[in-house]
């Protein structure tokens, strides 16, 4: 039997198809996750918290697999896990699908000046022309980051007949390389950040970035709020340098009520909502989960794997 | 010579691409037109106002070829054209790709509930989950009317994993006849109105449709308000037997200050803006005339051409 501690906020989705091979202990508390963590060769230690969730980690010390719902797992102590051998899967795309409708809708959103027409709903007003004349037809996109968020959203902005350029590291046909993208920025439209939270991407895009970027482009983040430097950016809004951005993280989050995006005209500021937009998520990892469980026993690689080193 | 009577609000677009075959009669007023109108063969009558419209093409007594921006005509005499053997082409297909790009913007601003998050920023209040849950993948649209919008709005939303189910006339692999939708109307979570504004298609959705949709059916109508019965969607809004219904267009319009499409919260009001979130649609609308001229030179058939006994 592999013993497996599982969070009991998962148990009704996953415990009626466990393989018999698995012996699980659920937990309630973070006090019963730090007990049973010694034991456990498979672990789901997720928790609304992060700082026990790191905890729990550290005690896990004879884990082999750490399962997690969430995506960005940077705060936990990758080296220690890496030291360890550790193989962790994580949530990466688990989201995707929803953040990437949720990306085209604040581009659509911004286009067409859909906000005011909330706002003239809301006061009963008729307006007899549109707030907003963009198209997404014909415009460039340059989309930062082609895993598994970046993939979808360039599918659904090529069906609006939009050109899209991905960055990453292999390069390849129509795409940019890491070392590229920069020097190319005032051909761009749009530029999307959908890259993962690394060293390497925090903030990528600052004032030289901003700078380059044409008057038109419209910057929008739904990777992390430290890949751009928010200082930088609330100063390319109040100068209108660039014409908006499209924010769905920030930094910090919360967003502190006196903070200028809130109310920057040229800002949208959308409480890292976009991933939430869905009820599916925990039957998402919970089949993803159970299908990894299958190919755990038979020996075959468990997906997706971290990269325990680049951290994502 | 062929003289061909038109509006000078298109003049600077067309006159610098005019054949020498043509010999141009611009107007500024109602009173000009109705002077140049009985030698006109060719007419671009178009005023803000249909009423001098009327007027004028009464007037046009040699019109051959009439041309319009407008993609609904069916406010002129028809009637008296056909019998005149004048031919017709309108704007269909002018406004259809910033009409499509509108009504994927509205799928996705109900299903994510972005007016509560515009709500919330404009309160500068940092919300915890996403008004709204919905996503696009896998849900099923009927989508009535495969014109130049409709054919626009089903690539598009295929692009999310849409299921997408056409009515046409004739048919054809995975789409409805007109007389094949209604019984099916339970199987669907979205019902998009792109049909043309005719006799056939008035109040074509009212009571016994509304009743017939789904518990979480949204209702988009981007072709006329007088497709639907305004008086059964208000009592299916206000009960809630269906979830939304998201109108780009109303009856009548302006909507009147008092009238409760206003204040529903499961009804967005776009105020006819949708055709107009553009700004190339005098661009292209001249651009298909100038070609037009060409094939009218020709004796090609120029496009596209309505159907006047039709209406569209």
């Amino acid at each position: 039997m592999t013993k497996a501690v599982m969070s009991a906020l998962i148990r009704p989705l996953v415990e009626p198809r466990l393989p018999d091979w698995v012996e699980p202990l659920w937990f309630m508390t973070k006090e019963q996750a730090l007990e049973f963590a010694p034991e456990a060769e498979i672990g789901w230690f997720d928790l609304n918290e992060k700082e026990p969730m790191v905890e729990i980690a550290h005690a896990a010390t004879n884990l082999k697999w750490l399962n997690s719902i969430y995506a960005g797992l940077d705060f936990m102590p990758l080296d220690v896990l890496q030291e360890r051998g550790v193989t962790v899967t994580n949530g990466v795309g688990i989201n995707a699908l929803t953040i990437a409708e949720y990306v085209v809708m604040l581009m659509l959103a911004h286009a067409k000046g859909y906000r005011e027409v909330v706002r003239a709903q809301d006061r009963q007003e008729w307006l007899l022309d549109s707030p907003g004349k963009r198209e997404l037809a014909g415009e460039r996109v340059l989309l930062l980051g082609l895993g598994a968020i970046g993939s979808l959203i360039k599918t659904r902005l090529e069906a609006f007949d939009m050109k899209v350029i991905p960055v990453r590291r292999s390069g390849g046909e129509g795409a940019l390389r890491p070392g590229e993208w920069r020097e190319k920025l005032g051909e761009f439209d749009w530029v999307i950040l959908a890259v993962p939270s690394t060293d390497e991407t925090r903030h990528m895009i600052g004032e030289i970035e901003l700078a380059a970027m044409r008057p038109n482009a419209v910057l929008v983040n739904i990777a992390r709020g430290d890949v751009v430097k928010q200082d930088d950016l609330v100063a390319a809004l109040e100068a209108k340098t660039i014409e908006a951005a499209l924010l769905d993280v920030t930094d910090p989050e919360p967003l502190p009520e006196d903070h200028p995006l809130w109310s920057l005209d040229n800002a949208q500021v959308t409480m890292h909502l976009s991933g939430r937009a869905q009820t599916k998520m925990f039957q998402r990892s919970a089949d993803r989960f159970v299908e990894n469980l299958e190919r755990w026993h038979k020996g075959e690689a468990v997906q997706p794997q971290m990269d325990l080193a680049a951290g994502y």
